[in-house]
């Protein structure tokens, strides 16, 4: 039976990657790599630079192939996550097909591949369409939210207290819901909708790369820091990943 | 100025540790190794094992300290564990005295430094101590809550949905607060009081590790199963960390 890795790379550091991901990546026949070309070229990069790096079996070639775009016009937002997935599998299915019979291929996940990731999704899509009989297993990768926290230098949770991820939507929708709340997938800046000053914000873009930035402080005297460093960002480089985490309440507080 | 590098190394799998983690031992004058010497002697040898693989610097020597017993008589949880820590800070202020000027130690953190650890706040203590002067800077690593989705093949949250990670003695208190909610520091199989027989779990015991167990399936089937596989192996090797995601709701349903 053919094999597929799903293999977390990290965000942005090619040091992120693990040495089971190294072995992972050694041990295919193929590593899949999706050509974007929507001006996230920093994300094609990096992935190359750590096939360079780390690849070292020379039997292991590179595979480019297209992300379809996501359709979202007419669609609520789940058929049009639906209908991408759909077309995702159809390309996986092809690029398994091009492996040799018991060959092994890898998909490089940013990050994790279970934080706010489809590639496992799309995979069980492939293995439904029942074309092509395959297994496949996930290397876990330094997340965002890990990246963080370390370039921050903070825990993440309270002592002994909880911690949300969420999207930027519901952050915007339902403000605060926990003492310390991780924000991914927002590109509004959903933290400015929120009325909590007194919250501490800790704030990172292109954290692992040599691009990246950070600021903190309580929310009410540097939100505004965060918005002009977030628009110069992004027009200079052309895209934006950025992630934040909002804290409230004390550290060491009685259960 | 002295310098401590705060490593995350994963959790049990030696193949978990990254790239700048590796890097960053090897920058190190000194590891600073825990004996625990209370039967977790498991996390002990994973330690050894990764400094055995990956420390290729002659210079680099690793030095075991002892870590105090957090006293939990007549105190309340917070007090105990303020205690600890000011302990704890004591001990690294001796450690990091040991360093040659301008040297560099480190300390290998289970999982990743910033979910429920406390190596940054106690080197944070010892900073404050004012003995010596040093600076810190924090290498992020894979955490059970990835080992657990990695394990699973499973992705962490719901399209576009939150996650929640908590503690069991909170879990017991409050029920599921999300539809994907991890529970971790669970010595109580809080799993089992809550009334949710519906909600699925995807549960795991030493993962990364040689031992590792893994169970999933509709609460309400597979409570049970899970409560003697954990004691059966917590009398097994004398000690247990598991960790579970609970999971309700549909993905892929409008936000
Ligand atoms: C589709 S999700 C993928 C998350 C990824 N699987 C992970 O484990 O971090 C993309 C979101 O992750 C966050 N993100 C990913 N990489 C980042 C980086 N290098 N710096 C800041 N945020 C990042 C941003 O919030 C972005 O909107
Ligand atoms: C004090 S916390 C440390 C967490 C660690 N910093 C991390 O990133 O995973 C210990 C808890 O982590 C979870 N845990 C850590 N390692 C684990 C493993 N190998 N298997 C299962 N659970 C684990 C358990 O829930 C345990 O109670």
């Amino acid at each position: 039976m053919r094999h597929i890795h799903i293999i977390g790379i990290g965000t942005g550091n090619p040091e992120h990657v693990t040495i089971q991901a190294i072995n992972a990546m050694n041990a295919a026949d193929a590593v899949f790599l999706p050509t974007k070309g929507e001006g996230k070229e920093g994300l094609v990069s990096v992935r190359r630079e750590i096939c360079e790096r780390y690849i070292s079996n020379p039997r292991c070639s590179i595979i480019d192939y297209e992300v379809p775009k996501r359709q979202t016009e007419g669609r609520s937002y789940v058929q049009g996550v639906a209908e991408w997935h759909a077309s995702l599998a159809d390309s996986y299915v092809e690029l398994i097909l091009s492996l040799p019979p018991n060959g092994a291929g890898a998909f490089l996940v940013w990050g994790d591949p279970s934080l706010y990731d489809s590639t496992i999704r799309i995979i069980e899509r492939a293995r439904e369409r029942m074309v092509i009989e395959f297994d496949y297993s996930v290397v876990p990768g330094i997340t965002s939210v890990q990246a963080l926290t370390a370039s921050h230098r903070i825990p993440l949770n309270h002592v002994g207290k909880p911690v949300e991820i969420t999207t930027g939507r519901r952050l915007s929708e339902l403000g605060l819901q926990s003492e310390s709340t991780v924000v991914m997938l927002d590109g509004d800046q959903s933290f400015r909708k929120i009325d909590e000053p007194d919250a501490e914000i800790f704030w990172g873009a292109y954290l692992g790369t040599e691009d990246e930035i950070i600021v903190s402080g309580r929310l009410g005297d540097v939100a505004e820091e965060i918005l002009k460093a977030r628009a110069e960002a992004r027009q200079r480089h052309g895209w934006i990943m950025d992630i934040y985490l909002l804290r409230k309440g004390r550290d060491l507080e009685e259960l």
